[in-house]
C-alpha cells in the first residue's frame, strides 16, 4: 500500500506533518508513505529528522491552500497544490489512500471532483469517531453536507455501517438516526423519511431514532444526521466541554485545600482525557467517494498523523469502497421505490 | 395578577405543584395563584400544607392530560383537562399568565389553538435559559417548531430579543444565529436567509452567525435556531454533562486518596452546580401566543414551581405580549420585503 500524505496542510505543517510520517514510515512493515509537498522544504524536514532509510518518497507540488482559502477558488487557481496533486495520485492509482490534515473544504472539493462518488452515492458525508460512556460511536455527516434529502441520510446509514464494522471491529454495528424523539414518525419531514428508508433495508441493524441525550450513552454504534445537525452536536459538545473544564479548573483552583485535592486526582484525569482523545484514531474519511481520503484535524500533531496514516493503511486494505460499492447495489432499490412512491415514505 | 398554575401537569402533580403554588403564594405581595385541577384532589393538598389565608383560588378541571398522551387526541377529547381550563381563564381575561408542567405538546396545542398567535408571528417558539460562562443566554426555539422558514427564525429573533432584554435585565441583548461558520452565507438555506432578515431589522442588535463551540462562551445573549436543532443543542449537551459527570465520579472514586479530594471540593461542586441549575429561573415561555404561558419542566420539584409563577407575574407585568405586538409592526415590512425578492435574501 501507498499512502500519500499532504505534507503542506495543518496548523503545524510542514513540521508536525513529516514527522507523524517519519513515526509511522519506522512501523509500517509492507507499506509505504507518499509525501507531497514543496520537494526541498519536505527533504529538509527529511534531513532534520534523520529520515534516510525509511519507506518514504517524496513527491513535488509547488502550492500550497491555505487554512482558510475559499476551496473553490483554492481548486481553480491552485492546480498543483499539494492537495490537488495528493488526490490526483489516487486517482491514478499511485496512491492507494490520501491523508490531510489541510483546509477540509478544498479536500473535499479536490475529492468530490476528481474521484468522483461511487455509483449509487450523491453526497460524500465525514465520519468521526465520538467517545461515549461505553466505547466509541461513528457520526456521520460532521459537517460535510448542510442540506440533506431522505435518500442522502440513507446513504449515510449504509456507509456509517460498514465503516463502523470495520473501525469498532462490530460484526452488526446498531444504526440509528439522530432525532428530537424516539418513536417512529418523530423528527423533522428528511429525518422521517430517512428512517422510513433505513427500516426497510435488509442489510441493516437499524434501530430507529435516537434522540440526542443518549448520543453520549454508546447505544447506538452509527449516529446518522445531516452535516448541519452533526456540526452542532460536535461543536456545541466542544463548547460545553470547554465550559465545565473552565469551571473545574476555578473548582479546583478556590482555595489550598482544593489545590490539594487536586494533586491527588490529577493522574485519574490524565487517564480519562487519554481515553477520549481523538487523535489517537487518526482522522475520518470522506467516506462515498472513490478513494481512501482520511482528513484529519487542522491543529495535528505528530501522532495524530501517524494514526491518520495506519488509519489509511487499514481501510485501504479492508477494502471499505469495494464494500461499499456492493452494499449500495443490494440497497439501490429502496431508494428507487422511495422516489417513485412518496406516500410509502412514512411522512406525515 | 392572577397567575393560572396546572396542579394536575408534571411527574410530582398535584403535590409539587401545590406546594410550590403555596410557596409562591407566600410571597406574593398582590397577586393571586389559581390553581386549575380537580377540585377535591387540589384542596385536600392544599388543606395538607395548611395553605389557608394564602392568595390562592381553585378552579375545577375534572380531567388530566397524562404526560405521553398525544396532544392531538387530549385536544378534541378532554375539553376539562386542567391544561384546556387553564388557558380558558388566559383566554377570558380571568388570569394573566399560566404556568404548566404538564405535557408540553398539550400546552403547546392547546395554547396555539385557543390563544393563536400574536399578529405577524406564525410560529411559537420555547424560549430556554442556558448557562454560559458568563451567565445566561436565551436560546430559541428549544423544540416546538422542527421545520421552520427564515421568517420565523426571523420572528424568534424578534421575540427572543424582548424577553432576554426583560430576563437578564439587558438593555440591548446581542441577538445571534446558530450556524456552522460564523462567516456571512454560512449555514444552510434557512439560516443564511434569517440572518439576512435580521440583519435589516433597526431594532435589533443581531450580531450575525455564531458557530456551536461558542454557544457556552456567553458572547450572544440570544441565540436563535429552529426547534430541531435547538432540541439537539439541549439534549446533546445533556448527554455529555452526564457522561463527563459519571466520568468525574469514577475518577473521585478511584481510591482512597481521590475521595479525599471528593471531600475537599465537595462545596464547590455544589456551588457550580446551583450556579446552573435551571429551576432557579423557574420555566421556559412559549413565546408568539396571545397570552403568558409558562412551560416548566415535567419533573418539576416545588421550588421550580414557585419560581415559574414569579416569572409568569414579571412577564405579565412588563407586558412581554404587548412589546412583542409592537416590534412585529415595526418589523412586518422586513418579511415582506423578503418574500416579495427572494435576490434580496443573500441566499447564494
Amino acid at each position: 500500500m501507498k499512502i500519500a500524505v499532504d505534507a503542506m496542510g495543518g496548523d503545524y505543517a510542514p513540521g508536525a506533518i513529516v514527522e507523524g510520517a517519519v513515526q509511522a514510515a519506522k512501523e509500517l512493515t509492507d507499506s509505504r508513505v507518499v509525501l507531497v509537498g514543496m520537494e526541498d522544504v519536505v527533504k529538509a524536514e527529511l534531513n532534520r529528522l534523520g529520515a534516510s532509510g525509511l519507506p518514504i518518497d517524496v513527491v513535488h507540488a509547488s502550492e500550497a491552500v491555505g487554512m482558510d482559502e475559499s476551496p473553490a477558488v483554492a481548486f481553480r487557481k491552485k492546480k498543483d497544490s499539494s492537495i490537488m496533486v495528493g488526490v490526483d495520485l489516487l486517482k491514478n492509482g499511485q496512491a492507494d489512500a490520501f491523508v490531510s490534515a489541510g483546509n477540509t473544504g478544498a479536500v473535499m472539493a479536490a475529492s468530490l471532483l476528481k474521484l468522483r462518488t461511487i455509483p449509487g452515492i450523491s453526497r460524500a458525508p465525514i465520519a468521526v469517531m465520538l467517545p461515549t460512556s461505553k466505547g466509541w460511536s461513528v457520526l456521520l455527516d460532521a459537517g460535510a453536507n448542510v442540506d440533506c434529502k431522505p435518500a442522502n441520510l440513507f446513504e449515510f446509514g449504509i456507509m456509517g455501517s460498514i465503516y463502523a464494522s470495520f473501525i469498532l471491529g462490530k460484526e452488526n454495528p446498531v444504526v440509528a438516526t439522530l432525532s428530537i424523539g424516539e418513536e417512529e414518525g418523530k423528527g423533522n419531514d428528511v429525518v422521517r423519511e430517512a428512517a422510513a428508508m433505513l427500516k426497510k433495508s435488509a442489510s441493516l441493524n437499524f434501530t430507529g431514532n435516537i434522540e440526542a441525550k443518549e448520543v453520549y450513552r454508546g447505544n447506538a454504534d452509527v449516529i446518522v444526521c445531516d452535516g448541519f445537525v452533526g456540526n452542532i452536536t460536535l461543536k456545541v459538545s466542544e463548547s460545553l466541554a470547554e465550559m465545565m473544564e473552565k469551571a473545574l479548573r476555578g473548582v479546583f483552583m478556590t482555595n489550598w485545600r482544593s489545590k490539594l485535592a487536586y494533586l491527588l486526582v490529577k493522574p485519574y484525569f490524565e487517564g480519562f482525557k487519554k481515553r477520549v482523545d481523538h487523535s489517537e484514531y487518526g482522522g475520518a474519511p470522506l467516506l462515498g467517494v472513490n478513494g481512501t481520503v482520511i482528513i484529519s484535524h487542522g491543529s495535528s500533531k505528530p501522532k495524530s498523523i501517524k494514526n491518520a496514516i495506519f488509519q489509511a493503511e487499514r481501510c485501504a486494505k479492508m477494502d471499505i469502497i469495494g464494500k461499499i460499492r456492493q452494499s449500495m447495489e443490494k440497497n439501490a432499490a429502496i431508494e428507487g421505490e422511495f422516489e417513485r412512491s412518496p406516500a410509502a415514505s412514512g411522512a406525515e
